[in-house]
């Protein structure tokens, strides 16, 4: 019996690959342009904006139309809710891998 | 413009949150009984054997059927295909945190 294993902290709208790299991305900048984001994670335009819905609709990212002088633009950027979602994530993923190098260092007796 | 983000690296069949569970806990013994697995991982029947399926499909896993005196037990391993994949599934999260940590510590100019 162990207790609660760090995957069962994981909430699959956070660590699905596709989303977990665009909120990864959007934490870095305080906005991000839709084509960066989709050269930066190699994603076409349909999958990007299906993620995008996603989270939009999880309230951890929200899309923008704009100006940039007369081009028009995307914009995303990552909400509070989507911060602390992605922290929360990657804090389950750093339990997970402490727990697999520790186990790597010392194999329990038996 | 940024190199290959480590999310890039992410398999989804061990990615997924579930079968990244089960990889872990079996990487922390030789062969894990079925119903400790199902405990450790808080899983229904129905919902572990789909992911084992999975696994075993794609040489990460092994499930053995065997006896213990004389009560029938489902044993699970995880392969050394399956112990590489996990490794490199780590790997990659452990690049994208220490990425998320490196911009925590200092934002970049503007």
């Amino acid at each position: 019996m162990t207790d609660n294993h760090p995957t069962q902290s994981l909430d699959d709208t956070v660590h699905q690959r596709t989303r977990l790299g665009i909120l990864a991305v959007l934490a870095e900048g305080s906005r991000v342009q839709f084509g960066f984001l989709q050269e930066a994670l190699g994603l076409t335009d349909g999958n990007l904006s299906r993620h995008l819905s996603t989270l939009e609709e999880a309230g951890f990212a929200r899309v923008e139309k704009g100006y940039e002088g007369r081009r028009p633009r995307t914009w995303v950027h990552i909400t509070r809710a989507g911060q602390r979602a992605l922290a929360a994530e990657l804090d389950a993923l750093r339990r997970l891998i402490q727990r697999y190098d520790a186990r790597a260092a010392g194999p329990e007796p038996d």
